[in-house]
């Protein structure tokens, strides 16, 4: 094995050639690399040794190259290298490895193994990394989100986007290049690994493509090199980032498995790690002295414990000031969709110098509807207009946010959530700190209909283990809430119809979220005590509950209502309140069976209760309409609410 | 109001310039459209006129001259016209009504009302419109399916796709374009209605694209034309529709709000209708009989109440044979995914004759995986490899499943489900009979790590109304499941891991998903009855939770053993079963928080149950290792089930 190399020249882009000590560097480098690739995927049994070997030579010319200090693996001002195609792990690790991020050992050893972080494929929790991927696709937006926290954070940075040729297939790439270059991101660089193999075999037969014509027709500079000559990658990298004026892709022409000579050229090696004979084959053939091939005693060490010795990732969630929190009074009606868009204000002017605020937005051209145009307005360098791309639009926001910027996504529930769920989940795994917002959520959105009706927000984004939920009832509630969301780490989500609702009041008449109330994520806010039944209702129709229950208790009905708002997390306390009460009835824009009463059914069965319980929501997909014909139709409005609250618990 | 259009003539592509006779009409018929889409969005308070006005001139000229029957709306060989910025839904329903399809005034009276089928995007339910759109970039990718099941089953019919410019921004777009060009759709013509205007204003400022370059570099021939001249409209539809060996796109310039003065070129207009001011303008400016626009007629006959007389969308699943289920026999070791496999290929014989089946499958590199080998192999013509772009072959596979063949797609977990949720979302409001396989769902897609590991199979695919979620625990139950399904109309989710496992046997040691064993959905499978604790468990987990209640029931615990395989829909039977046991335990190669142990939980909440519960499974996102080590990580291996069963219920 080689031992963790301390120092290395300080290389750089300034020589118009990849300097001769470079060079002699590199091809020891790419030896020992080679070995280790094969060597690990070996003693775990699985692993990709063909991509890792086609992209070697990039990574070290980049690795070598950046401006990157593994004494200071997560300074500010790094240039960020953003490995798209994930799976070629083996070459990111031993690449790493070579210029002193961590010992090659550590990574050889405890390669696909629960006990360390060097994961089948990268992961952020191994220093060197910027960004888990393996979902192919998300690279180079995840990178361009990186860019602009550069930029916002004043940092003269590279970023450098190795790439697989196999996922260029993926749409979301092309909305990740033209975003780059609408923002002038060019100091991003892509490369990529055109080895014309993917899983299934010839790339041209699995999918014919043509990259060069892709990439300029998105307004890239197109260079096309030998990617195994390490002075060809120079030079193309060298004049990618001399470029300030254009973004470049570089098309590097490599072979599969390169370097070992029966993977080769071969798609079996895509995924395929290397047998015992096979792997006494690559020993034999190598240059390597011998013993570093030996597997006895790596076996040995295996067998005996490799402690992990990585330093763990380091949390990056700033502190932020919220500002005085608004009051819209009662007897008034107003959107909390505009509650948002005002709080979000706030937050962003509370926290500003000189024109600078460490917050930004992402729209997909929605942004009167989403309420962003008044941040928009005063703080336009922290507004990104990304178009109707909503996946690389969420992918890159959740890259910002782990740039200490609080960073706001702002769509309608089904663009936002539905569309793309799979983005933030490889946030949250990335430990992202995304504020999603979606407006428009629930048959609130009205006459849009059936495609637009997000009524599965809670029960889609409860997969997100780090996802908190919040769905706020009136405009007060949402202007705390969100003003909480901000000062906390992770990802946090804000759901909010469309309409117009009524405040809250308290039994009092004064408004219920306001003066003395603090959110508190869990709490159950009552708005009326009951003994009879409990309405429990979220969000959106809490305004017609409330009226439907006053109407209720005139009669002479004892229900109470409560309003839940973090549907997701339910303190003991009032699951054991609510288990008190005779009867349960939930209220929710959403779907009956995935959501709020989904939620405190299980949460009341986990803690011992039983009760009768009815669910209000929607049963199906609905028809389009005006939101309180909508409503109707389900009998979610006034009387419907009334009418079933009286059969059941009456 | 203009009345049905019972007769028109046969207009086709076959003369070399539009016909006087059909300009003449087209003329007349623009009049009436405008008005009507001035008049219908004006009445709704809400909706699309502007891209509704841009796109009427290409509608008109598509749907008189394709081969359309309004007496026989779905004939199958038909020619298929799948508008994809849906929210246009006023120009298109006011053109299909020009050709007979329905009376115009029932969709302008009924337009954005619940009582009818004329939603704010349009939907399937209206005789005409092909595919549910208004979720922006799915139209190709649906058309494309439509394309392949005109040709599976041997019609030699066109398929029109108008989209708008704005959405050309959707990555799957390209997903798309490739996929038509791989496969020869030449019978695929896309439109694109270039008004340049999209919600946020000027396409060219919110993200600048090269559309001609765009198209063109996926190898389509790209035409340009003036999008409100008939006779241009006319002649670059006939030269695509004549050209079998490319596919054409027409890049359409158009004006938004075209024909209303005040509309033209504003980006307002878009999604606002005018208001009562406006209205009289046009209706002034117009060369209409001023009758026609006169609103208190049509508010009476709102009032009045507008019946619904189109006729209800058809059913559209044949029945398939599905031929003897295989058994695996005990003591051996198989496969979920291999017997999916055999079963897909046995399923596929049993139904061929002459070399077609009426059965397809799509794949996303990763034929090997999902076993599709043998079926590729037997029925090269109906099955689809389509490269790394999954969400474009989510919807494809979803619009190809609503044409009387039996489509499979599948995929890994993280692919077919995560990545892939909104379109299944938008399949299943078009009524897609879609089987959705997935295999390497769980941990024990072991070492690819935390991105692979798709723990939310059943938290998120249970949010889809028509998904019928099946997660069989053996190859036996599989091959059972498998068969079933595909008798079965609507959208069904077979899940699988990625590891051999056991054969489940019952006490007697004989095969327990074999012989008189019957797939009942709902239904609780008992493999060991106890009374002191029931384990029900889900899927790949069975074998080694079988194997932890016999060692417990050997050691005197006297624990029972139930598969579910049908999370989601559960027996009342086999609830009242579980809770006349004392405790319960849920183990599943899932979330803890959103799967098994949460339907079970909730189920038996609704049920009035109330007992002990412990769940076992993914309490987060876990690391990468082989999949025995990985479960040991979680306590679902053999002995930390065992002691967890053991601690709970002893």
């Amino acid at each position: 094995m080689s031992h963790r190399v301390v120092s290395l020249p300080n290389w750089t882009w300034d020589s118009e050639q990849a300097s001769d000590e470079y060079l002699t560097w590199h091809a020891a480098a790419r030896r020992d690399c080679a070995r280790e690739i094969v060597q690990m995927t070996h003693l775990a049994g699985s692993g990709h040794p063909g991509g890792s070997l086609s992209s070697i030579d990039m990574y070290l010319v980049i690795y070598a190259h950046a401006k990157l200090d593994a004494k200071n693996p997560w300074a500010d001002d790094r240039d960020r290298v953003v490995v798209s195609h994930g799976h070629t792990s083996p070459g990111v690790y031993s690449a790493l490895a070579r210029i002193g991020y961590f010992s090659a050992e550590e990574a050889v050893l405890s390669f696909r193994r629960t006990s360390n972080v060097f994961e089948g494929h990268i992961e952020r929790e191994v220093p060197g990394v910027e960004w888990t991927t393996g979902n192919l696709g998300q690279g180079l937006s995840a990178a361009s989100g990186m860019a602009l926290g550069l930029r916002l954070n004043g940092h003269d940075s590279q970023v450098y986007v190795p790439m697989g040729d196999g996922e260029q297939q993926k749409g979301q790439i092309s909305e990740a290049r033209r975003f780059i270059r609408k923002f002038g991101l060019n100091n991003v660089t892509a490369l990529v690994d055109r080895n014309r193999l993917q899983i299934g075999g010839d790339t041209d037969e699995i999918m014919p493509q043509d990259l060069t014509a892709g990439w300029a027709s998105d307004g890239w500079v197109v260079q096309e090199i030998d990617g195994h000559d390490p002075s060809a990658i120079y030079a193309a990298l060298r004049r990618a980032v001399h470029d300030k004026e254009n973004p470049h892709v570089i098309i590097a022409n490599t072979v599969m498995g390169k370097g070992i000579s029966f993977m080769e050229d071969k798609a079996h090696y895509h995924g395929v790690a290397a047998n015992a004979e096979e792997y006494a084959r690559a020993a034999e053939e190598s240059e390597d002295d011998p013993a570093l091939w030996n597997l006895a005693p790596l076996r040995a060490a295996i067998e005996a414990g490799v402690p992990k010795t990585v330093p763990d990732l380091p949390a990056s969630w700033p502190e932020f000031a919220t500002g005085t929190p608004r009051t819209y009074e009662a007897g008034t009606k107003s959107d909390n969709r505009g509650a948002f868009g005002n709080a979000m204000l706030d937050v962003a002017q509370a926290n500003a110098r000189d024109g600078f605020t460490p917050l930004a937005a992402f729209d997909c051209d929605l942004e009167g509807s989403v309420k962003l145009g008044a941040f928009h307005k005063e703080f336009p360098n922290h507004f990104f207009q990304s178009g109707i791309q909503e996946h690389h639009t969420a992918a890159c926001a959740g890259a910002l946010s782990t740039c200490g910027i609080g960073t706001v996504f702002a769509d309608f529930g089904v663009f936002g959530i539905c569309e793309t769920y799979n983005q933030h989940r490889l946030s949250d795994i990335n430990h992202s700190h995304l504020k999603l917002v979606c407006t428009h959520i629930g048959l609130d959105v009205g006459e849009d209909g059936k495609t637009h009706q997000c009524i599965d927000y809670v029960g889609v984004l409860r997969n997100i283990f780090g996802m908190h939920i919040v769905v706020p009832a009136d405009p007060n509630q949402t202007d705390r809430a969100f003003r909480y969301m901000m000062t906390q780490p992770g990802m946090w989500f804000l759901g909010m119809g469309r309409s117009k609702l009524p405040i809250v009041t308290a039994e009092d008449g004064s408004p219920f979220f306001a003066g003395d109330y603090e959110f508190v994520p869990g709490r159950g806010d009552w708005i009326r005590r009951g003994s009879a039944a409990t309405v429990v209702v979220m969000g959106t129709l809490t305004g017609r509950a409330v009226e439907a229950v006053d109407a209720l208790r005139a009669s002479g009905l004892d229900v109470g209502i409560a309003h839940l708002a973090t549907p997701d997390t339910i303190d003991r306390e009032f699951l054991d309140e609510l288990a008190a009460t005779k009867k349960l009835i939930t209220v929710e824009d959403h779907s009956v069976r995935t959501g709020l009463g989904e939620c405190l059914a299980s949460a009341l069965f986990a803690a011992g209760h039983a009760m009768p319980h009815l669910r209000l929501g929607a049963a199906d997909y609905c028809p389009s309409g005006n939101a309180e014909s909508v409503f109707a139709s389900q009998g979610l409005d006034v009387a419907g609410i009334e009418k079933s609250v009286r059969e059941f618990a009456g």
